[in-house]
């Protein structure tokens, strides 16, 4: 399987995914949400745990080439940062984030999961940090210890997370607060004109 | 049916939750937990959603009388309000967290949960709010807007909530987040010490 079918079955997934829910996923469904066959899937992946392993393994590949941007400047980083977590979903992905809420809900009876979920906070943490660390070291932002703010900054992203899901929250209002509390803690509040 | 049914058919519902999660709770499962009859539930509840409704609002119930402390010191009553939500859970409860996170995840396909966790997350907000209002005029903290506080503390509240699920973390780790970011906005960090 080249990887164009790959894509093509971790697109289908999401569809998938989106559509029907994790209790009600099949690969017969993914199967129909592509031009792949169920056997060529089932001949990949043995179960829908793998499956959906390999799915968060390349949401996590998405997130980091999304991040991976080249500014060398760290507030522009954390401004790129904030635009990739906050930006709302396309109409057609409006109910990925309930998909990978019921996934993270999965994770107590996935290890798999959970070790991707873990990888994935990890990133989102490691972007943070480093660019904390590296605009005190260039003298943009106040001393603070940059683990304790990247945590801060991934704890509030899974409540904005939740917050979309359960109480049906616009993530602007999340972005809102964890820019204030970046203020709070660095001395400087990303400026959503940076990219713009 | 009286209040003490209710309540045991609430408890049992607790329990099958944690035990069969959402998709294969089942009205007689919740039978089985109780010496409540199945008839008797459904002669109470016509669906499984009004039920988990009640569970939600027992759940807020609970909740509320659990952080109406007396104490009149805004200090006190915010450090209260964190033992009460990083309380550890029971071994007997330890599957409650997922359980609930599920339910979180089913709330944009139930307006009913959805309208239990918008009460759940006001409630939150307001025992913050509140306090923080309240210390600001009594001097102890510093001026700020006590509603950006308040939702500041339910977000990174929600998101240990998701971290504990789906990372397997100790929400004692989410508590120093909170209490640190308390301290950057309020001047004030709640002392473990002062309830014990």
């Amino acid at each position: 399987m080249g990887s164009e079918s790959t894509t093509e079955i971790m697109e289908a997934t999401g569809r998938a995914l989106c559509e029907y829910g994790y209790a009600d996923l099949t690969m017969q469904r993914i199967a129909d949400e592509s031009s792949v066959t169920s056997a060529a899937i089932h001949y990949h992946f043995d179960t829908k745990e793998e499956l959906l392993n390999a799915f968060l393994d390349d949401l996590l590949e998405r997130f980091e080439s999304r991040v991976a941007c080249k500014a060398r400047d760290p507030r522009e980083r954390l401004s790129e940062f904030l635009d990739a977590v906050f930006e709302k979903p396309s109409s057609e992905n409006d109910d990925f984030p309930v998909a990978l809420m019921e996934l993270k809900a999965q994770a107590p009876h996935h290890d798999l999961f959970r070790e991707r979920f873990i990888e994935l906070d990890d990133a989102v943490r490691d972007v943070v940090e480093t660019a904390v660390r590296d605009g005190i070291e260039a003298g943009y932002f106040d001393e603070v210890d940059p683990e304790t703010v990247a945590y801060v900054v991934a704890t509030i992203i899974n409540g904005s997370h939740v917050r979309m899901v359960a109480l049906g929250e616009e993530p602007d209002r999340t972005r809102e607060a964890v820019e204030r509390t970046l203020a709070r803690y660095i001395g400087w509040t990303p400026s959503r004109g940076v990219t713009a």
